[in-house]
């Protein structure tokens, strides 16, 4: 499946999250990751965010599309990660 | 289609950005809007960022699914704003 990462965290666990998910996916922008995963490593993803936020206060939403071609982008402005090689 | 819209503005242009996709698209968690837009209101959305954002070093991706249920969502933690009776 490919997702798209979204997180909006204490500040305090931001570096956390944004190590763990660089391991993972390819950083896109401030708070957003994309990148193809299997089913394992979706629940690796899931269970290691889990583990870093505070499930009170810090959001994160995996949006995932089990049909990557029904997904297109635009980008406004700066490219700041340049993952049109990636898609 | 139904759209994702992510942004990564100067400090001095997130209220502009923040009111204007409030108008358009409902506000999802920090820097994340989604909804269903029309061609033409794709067109105003679009239009409307370029004309709020500085393209030398704002970012925005706007994220479209023309088949909106290949998209599904997990949210971890703490739910925002409660898209689900939307999506």
């Amino acid at each position: 499946m490919y997702v798209i990462v979204v997180y909006d965290v204490k500040v305090e666990r931001v570096n956390k999250v944004k190590g763990f998910l660089r391991q993972n996916l390819f950083w896109i922008q401030n708070s957003v990751f994309e990148g193809e995963l299997t089913n394992s490593e979706f629940k690796k993803v899931s269970d290691g965010l889990m583990n870093i936020i505070d499930e009170e206060c810090d959001s994160v939403i995996i949006y995932k599309f089990m049909m990557e071609e029904s997904l297109t982008r635009d980008v406004l402005g700066v490219e700041k990660s340049p993952i049109d090689e990636i898609l």
